[in-house]
């Protein structure tokens, strides 16, 4: 972003004279206001580029900040919010917030975005805080933070695990395993107390031996399963986090010659195409993903072009329902 | 972007006008440039962005191009890009080209960008047109166009297919069958034209029967695996365009209970992760996608750095080799 420093630079004044010449100081010398605005607008220089996008009203372009985008979710969620964008007019730019040193906020205003969608914000995250500062809408996509309020559009787990819990009884498991995901995340710990509420309702408890806990990643789900197997009494079923997770468990599974469902079941959460495979068959909990994404993408459209804050107005928030999808992976106990 | 209809609007004056305040013509009145000025300032309008942009020397803001996100190949791409532009103080922003409106070239130059990676240029389109007319410096990323000179990184596909060829010979191939890419990218072409003159060496013959065509997705391979089936004489092995399609491949032939590599071998082309699960365990021809990655990435930077044109010093091209891997999908010809 250009800031006062180029302008001063290519000016020859100081910073501070390029403050007060763009305020039109009159203790600021008639030619030296002419060099600093004529360097102002050979540069593009605005004092303030929030007060610019809103006074145009011309950005249209909405920024989605993602961490891992090696995480097939992902793939996912930006097709159909790139194309309900499009029918708003507006367009899609992808920050990947690869480090902690990465100035987002500093990317996302210097950018010119009018909003953005955060789906991999941690509950430590400073990014909704820098957003708010700066007046940037922005809404959240299937996580939340406590502390700065915002639009969101999240997943309930509940019913669909109730089913899945179902299941699991019908099935005659007992031994309960787990692969939660990281306890920095809402998703994380939602679906973390969803599940062992429900497991307590239904009389099933969760050894600490049988549960391991990890970033929403393949290595996660890999690693967990090596260490559940090699337990004297490993559990009977494992409920993974998210599908990428279980598809690492599965893996293990099938290179340890440990026969799935025979041996050990396993479950994942979020439905994704790969765990619909003919090859694949995962058992797993579903919601309407493509949905959720497009009510993001509407939901921050609908903030950016009302201007209406949420101090004044309050948040909107959709809550998506969930569904057990049975496949091949969750089978009976044997033995 | 801020335009000079903006500046006009917001000085009340027509928009020639601001053209001649900004030149600073006398024949417009003093207190009128002031109004202009004031209002460019205002809104950080520039006559010239990409002068702007140059001038500073401080967009450090990289775009990158694709259009199939979904397609998990680019999800590989990203990560190592974004980290080696990271290292030399870049930042990463991604545009999807999801429609022939989108005016993804009006996109780059308003983002600010100080170069772009063009990840799926097809042969016609006219993005490398308008970037090279604008001066936003771009690399070819695993695609080239032939009319329009940039640097490029590809992937040289001889290697890897006369590995490839020699098995199938070795195994006792003759009905040979492939799904190739689509004709309007230089990947899907480099790839057919190579596949063709290695098993021509060979003496094999790909009987036009066998062969399928379409976009670099999964579907591709499902459809074209079904249909390749359905002949009376199907092909004992199907050398496919890449690994999503040759998954696609795949989970057909599992669905309809054909079993791989015993009835009939599938080959892909890439080596991404998926392939190497041992659920999966796909035989393919790999390259270093996370080199070549980095290595679009340092092309780019130093042709932003060197601000040297193409047509002054010539384009840097980046080829890289392939390799072919054996696993469980190709075998030997039953029968």
């Amino acid at each position: 972003m250009v800031t006062s420093h180029d302008v001063a630079r290519l000016a020859g004044v100081s910073q501070a004279t390029v403050s007060r010449a763009l305020r039109d100081d009159p203790k600021v010398a008639l030619d030296t206001k002419e060099r600093v605005r004529s360097a102002a607008i050979t540069l593009g220089y605005s004092p303030n580029p929030i007060g610019r996008a809103l006074a145009v009203g011309r950005s249209t372009r909405v920024g989605l900040v993602v961490t891992d985008l090696e995480n097939q979710f992902y793939s996912y969620v930006i097709s159909p919010m790139h194309r309900e964008l499009e029918k708003h007019g507006y367009e899609l730019l992808l920050i990947t917030e690869s480090s902690e040193q990465a100035p987002v906020a500093d990317l996302v205003a210097g950018a010119g975005l009018c909003g953005v969608v955060l789906a991999t914000t941690t509950l430590d995250s400073v990014l909704p805080v820098r957003l708010a500062d700066r007046g940037i809408p922005f809404v959240y996509f299937n996580r939340t933070t406590p502390n700065v309020p915002a639009d969101s559009v999240t997943v309930d787990p509940a019913p669909g695990l109730e089913k899945l819990v179902d299941d699991l009884v019908r099935l005659g498991h007992t031994r309960v395993g787990a692969v939660f995901g990281p306890v920095n995340t809402s998703t994380g710990e939602e679906r973390e107390q969803a599940l062992r509420h429900i497991l307590d309702d239904q009389g099933l408890t969760l050894a600490r031996k049988h549960v391991r806990r990890g970033p929403f990643e393949f290595g996660t789900g890999r690693d967990a399963m090596q260490e559940l197997l090699d337990l004297d009494d490993p559990p009977t079923v494992v409920i993974c986090g998210n599908d990428v997770v279980a598809l690492g468990a599965l893996n293990t599974a099938v290179e340890r010659g440990v026969r799935v469902p025979e041996e050990v079941s396993i479950v994942g959460f979020d439905d994704l195409p790969t765990s619909a495979w003919p090859l694949v068959r995962l058992t797993t909990v579903a919601y309407d993903l493509e949905a959720m994404s497009r009510q993001a993408a509407r939901l921050l459209v609908e903030r950016v072009e009302s201007g209406e804050s949420v101090e004044a107005g309050g948040v909107h928030t959709a809550r998506f329902d969930t569904s057990y999808v049975p496949r091949a992976t969750l089978g009976r106990v044997e033995g």
